[in-house]
C-alpha cells in the first residue's frame, strides 16, 4: 500500500506530479534513521499507554510490529519492500508497513504527533549516537599521536614558526600537541551532546491539545532528557545539526593541519618521515614516487566539511519560523560532513 | 587483471592496505566521465599517430577498442566488469580494459601523458557538454516566465520594495523579470565556456620531451581549441571547475529570491498564486494545508550549491603547485552543485 | 540643512530614534562613491535635460553646483561639512548641499530617479573603475613574473607534485606557470566588465511615467552603454557586485598558493629562494629568523575575500525582489574583499 | 623611540621597506586590546618575581609604568603618542613606551614570552570579557521576547509552518519561541567561556627553559585557569576565536530568521504588526512607505558574521602547526562578526 496515510483528507482529483514526487522525496538520505525512528515510536507509544490514549492491548501490538519492521530492515537493508519513494520518507515508510502489518492500532500511533517532530527527534537520537562514535574516534586518534609521542618522544627535532626554524624540540612534543587538539575536539562534542532537548510532543508546530506527557517520553530517549522549551522552534531548529557540522568542521580544520604538516615532512627536502609503502600510491609517469595521498585527501575533504556548514547556515539564514520544507536538506550536509 | 599498469615499477613487498585504496578510490564519482575520457584518449591517440609515435595499425586497433568499452559502459552502466575499485578511477579501468582487450597497443596509448593531465581534459569536456544543457536550461526556464507574462500579463498587481507595497505594475513585468536574471546568468555561462583550454600533452606537471603536437590534439576536441599556456598550471588548476560551481551558485540564489517569492505570493494573506494540487503536498496533521515544499527544497537546495563553491575554494586554498592528490575531490563538488 | 529632501512628507510627531538613524547609516562605507555619484548625476540631468524635463539653465546650474561639491570633496575628503550621518548615505548628503547651493533646481534632480538606481549605478561605475585597476595590477604582476622568468629562466630545479620531486624544470618554466594563472584573472575581470548594465532610469523598482531616455542616459555613462532590461532586477540585483567578488577570490586563491609555494622554498630544508631583509621580520625571541610574514600574510587575507563573497552571497539567498534594505551591505564587502 | 626591542639583533644595513611595514602592521585592529596586554603582562610579571626572576623592586616599578600607560591611552585613545605603525602590534607598542618610561626593567619584562603567546593570551582575555557582554544581551533580548509574551500573550493568532495557516497559537507563545532560541544561544557561549585556556608561558612556540610557573600566571588572570595543556597548540591555534565566530553566526542566523518574520508581519498583506515611526524609513519616491529598514539591515549582516566565519575556517585551513602570520589576521575577523 502505498497511499501516505493523510492522502485519503486531500481534495483529490488532481494527482502529484511523478516529477514532484521524487523531488521532494528524502528516502535516499534518511533511510538510514530508521532505527532511531523506531526508537521513538515507541518511547511515543508508550507515553500514550501512559497517558491513557492507547490500551496495553494496542502499545503491545504496535512495539511487536514495529520491532519486526526493525530486524526486516536491519536483515535486509535497501532491498526492505517497505522503502517506497512515492511514501517520501523513513518515517511514512515505516507508519505504513506498520498499518500493513498491524492495521488499526497502527494508524493510533500518529495520535499527537507530526513528522516535524518526528524528524526532529530522530535526527537528535542519531546525532547523540554519532556523538558517542565521534567521542571514541577522537580519543583514539589522541592516543595513537601519544603512542607515538612515546616510541619516538626523545628525537631532537626542530620546531618551526614561519616556516622557519624555531627552538629544538623533541619529537614527542609535536606528537603530544596534535594528541591535545584532538582531545579538544572532544570536549566540544561532549558539550553539544549536553545541549540536545527532546521534541517529542511537539507535533508540527504547537504541541497538541492532548494530555501527553513529555517529561515521560523524554525519559524514555535516554540521553535526551530535557524538553525542548518551545515547541515551535523544536520543530523549525536544526541548531544541533549545525553545532555537529562545526565540530566536525574543527576536527578538519586540524586534520587539514596535520596532513599539511605530515606531507611537508614527507618531502625529500625534510625527510623527517618515511610513509609506508601501503599508504603511498605510485604515479604512472614516474613510478619511483611515494605520493602522500591519503594525506592529501585528507586535506582535501576539509573543503567538503566546511561547505557543509556553509550549506547548513545557508539553508536557514531567513527562514520564517515554523517548519519548512528546506530543512530537510539538513541530513543530506550533516551526514556528508560526517 | 587488476593490477595498475604502472604497478610493476613499484617496489614491492609491501602491499596497498585495503583501507588505503578504498580512501583514495574515486570510481564512485568520476565514473561518469567515462565518454569523456574515451574521446580524449582517442584524440591523443590520433596525434601520436600524427606525429610517428604509434602506426596507424595501433591507432585502429586502439580506437576500435575504446569504441567497443564505450558501447559496453553505455549498456551495461554501473556493472561494467571493467570498473574495480582497486583501480582507483576511471582512467585507470578504461585503459586497463583496453589493455586487457587489445594488449600492447593498449599500453602504448598512455606515451606523453598522464592521469592529471588526462582527468583535467576529461573535466574540461564534462563542463563544455554541461554547460550546453546549462544554456539550454536556463532559456527554457527564461522561456516559461515569458510565456507566463503572455498570458497574465496585463494583470494589476503592487510591487514591493522592503516588503512594502510601492507602485503598481502589471504581472507581466514581475514574470519578465525573472526571465532577465536569468537570462543573465546564461551569458555567464557563454562566457566561462569561452575561456576553457585544452590540457592536452601536458603530462604530469611538465609536458613531455616527445615531439608531441599539442595544437593537433586540441583541434580535435571540437570546443576546446586553445591550449592551455602552462603545462603546471593546466594539471594543478581548477579554474573551470571553480567558475562553473560560481555560476551555479548564481543561478541557486535567484532560484532562492523567486521561491521565497511565490511561498510568501501563495500564503492565504497574499493570495497572488495558488499551486497546483500535483505541486504541493499536505500535511499529516492539517491534511487541508498545500505546502509549497517544491518551492521551499528549490530554496533550501541553494545551500547545497554554495556550499559546493565553499568547498572548492576551501580545497584549493594554499595548495602548492603541481598535482595534489586534494584536486580529487573537486568532481563530487561540481557534480553535487550540477 | 540635515533634514531629508523627503522628510516633508513624513508623518510627523515621531522622531526617528537616534540609534536607528546611526544603524541604518552607511556614510562611512559609500563615503568613496562620492565621484560615480556626481558622474551620475549629471548623466541624469542632461538627459532629463534632453527630454525636456529641465531647462537649459537648470542644467546649467546643477552641473556647476554638483562640479563644485565634487572639488569641494576631492579637496577636504572626510571632513567635507556636507557629511551628515543624519541623512544616511552619500545620495542624501549630496542632494542635500546641491539643494543648499542652488535652490530648487536642485531638487528637480530626483525627478525619474530614486536612491534604488542611483546607487546601483554609482557602484557599477565604481566597479568599471576599479576593474581597470584590476586589469593593470594583474598585467603588471604577471609581467614581474615573466621579468623573473628572463634573469633566472635556466636555472634546473625541481618540479614537484603531491611534495614530491617530478620531472625537472627550468626555474623559468614555473615563473610563467604563475604569470599565466594572473592573465586568466584578468580575463574574467574583462569579461565581467562586459557583462554591466546600466540602471538609469529603473527608480525605486518600476521606471517612471515620465517621458525619461533610457538609451541617452547610459550612452553618458561612457563603459556602461548597455540597458538593464528590467528595472526590477537593475535594482534588486547585485550581480555585478558577486561577480567581483568572485572574480577577486580567485585572485587570492592563486596568491595563497604562490605564497605557500615560496614559503615553503623560504625554508632552511628548500631554501630555494633567500627574501631580502626589506621583506622580512624578526622576531623577538629569536632574532636570528627573516620570517616570510608578507607571504603569509598574503596567504591569510584569502580568508576575507573568501568570507566576502560568501557575506554576498547569504546576504541574496532568499531576498524577496525589490530592493531590499539588506542590499546596503553589499558595498562594505565588496570594498573589504577589494 | 621606534626601534623595535628586538631590532638591534637584526643583521642590519638593509632597511624594512615601508610598504611591507605598512602590510604587516595590525595596529589598526589590535590596539582595542590595550587593557588585556597590560593585564596580561601584569600576571607574567608578577610570575616572574614569584619564581624569583623580577626583584620586588623590578615587579613595582614594571606594574607601576604599564598601569601610567593604561591611565594614559583610556584617556587619549587613538592620538596616544606611543602608538606608532613601523612597531605593527599593541604588544611592541605598549613594551617600547614602557621601556622609555622605566629603563632596563622594562626590557627584562619579555623574558620567558613571546607575542605569539602574549597575543594568544589577550584574545582569550577579550573573548572572555565579551562572553560576559554577549551573556547580558542575549539575556536582556530574552527577557524582551519575555515581556512581550507578558504583554500581549493572549492575542489569537495563526502559526505557520511551510507560510502556510497552521494551528491557532497565542501570540506569546511566538514571542517565547524567540527568548528560547537566545537562552540557547547564552548556554553555546557559556560553554565555549568554559573551555578557555591559559597561553601564559608557551613562549614563541616552544616554552622556556627557565623556571616558570604557568599555574601562577594562569591563576591571576581570573576567569582562564586552566594551563593550556600543549605551547605548540596555544600560539598556533585559534579554536577559541573560531568557537566565538560560530555562537555568533547562530545568533546571527537566529536574528535573520526572526527579522524575515516580523518584516512579513509589516507587510499590509499581514498587518500583524506595526512598527513604530521612530524604527522605520521612508523613501524618496513613495513617501508614504513605512520601510522596516532596521530588520532588513539585522538580516542582512547575517553575511557578515557567516563571512566572518568562513575566513576564520578559510584562514585556518591547512597551516602548518606553530605561529604563522595568517593567523594575525584572526582578530579583524572576530571584531567584524562581534
Amino acid at each position: 500500500m502505498s497511499q501516505k496515510p493523510w492522502e485519503h483528507a486531500k481534495s483529490s482529483g488532481s494527482e502529484a506530479d511523478p516529477v514532484a514526487t521524487r523531488f521532494v522525496a528524502s528516502l535516499d538520505v534518511d533511510q538510514r534513521l530508521y532505527p532511531h525512528d523506531i526508537a521513538g515510536s515507541i518511547a511515543h507509544a508508550t507515553m500514550l499507554h501512559h497517558v491513557g490514549l492507547l490500551t496495553v492491548n494496542e502499545l503491545d501490538t504496535i512495539t511487536t510490529g514495529l520491532n519486526a519492521i526493525k530486524s526486516e530492515i536491519d536483515e535486509q537493508g535497501e532491498s526492505w519492500p517497505g522503502w517506497k519513494v512515492e511514501l517520501e520518507d523513513v518515517h511514512m515508510c515505516i507508519e505504513a508497513a506498520l498499518i500493513e502489518k498491524i492495521g488499526e492500532p497502527g494508524r493510533r500511533l500518529h495520535t499527537g504527533r507530526s513528522r516535524n517532530d518526528q524528524v526532529a527527534l530522530d535526527m537528535k537520537l542519531w546525532i547523540d549516537q554519532s556523538i558517542a562514535v565521534l567521542l571514541k574516534k577522537t580519543e583514539s586518534l589522541a592516543a595513537a599521536f601519544a603512542e607515538l609521542a612515546d616510541r619516538c618522544g626523545e628525537v631532537i627535532m626542530p620546531s618551526y614558526t614561519h616556516m622557519q626554524r624555531a627552538q629544538p624540540i623533541v619529537a614527542g612534543g609535536e606528537a603530544l600537541a596534535w594528541a591535545s587538539c584532538f582531545n579538544r575536539c572532544g570536549k566540544r562534542f561532549w558539550q553539544l551532546d549536553d545541549r540536545l532537548e527532546n521534541p517529542l510532543g511537539c507535533g508540527a508546530i504547537a504541541g497538541s491539545s492532548l494530555p501527553l506527557d513529555r517529561q515521560f517520553s523524554a525519559s524514555m530517549c535516554d540521553d535526551i532528557n530535557a524538553i525542548a522549551p518551545s515547541s515551535m522552534i523544536a520543530t523549525a531548529s536544526r541548531d544541533a545539526t549545525l553545532d555537529m557540522a562545526y565540530g566536525l568542521s574543527m576536527v578538519s580544520m586540524w586534520l587539514s593541519r596535520w596532513a599539511e604538516q605530515w606531507i611537508i615532512y614527507n618531502s625529500t627536502e625534510f625527510s623527517f618521515i618515511t610513509l609506508g609503502d601501503a599508504y603511498t600510491t605510485g604515479s604512472s609517469m614516474m613510478p619511483q614516487k611515494r605520493n602522500p595521498d591519503m594525506l592529501e585527501l585528507i586535506r582535501g575533504k576539509t573543503g567538503q566539511v566546511y561547505g557543509s556548514l556553509v550549506a547548513l547556515l545557508t539553508m536557514c539564514k531567513g527562514l520564517t519560523i515554523g517548519y519548512n520544507r528546506d530543512l530537510q536538506e539538513d541530513k543530506r550536509h550533516l551526514f556528508s560532513a560526517y
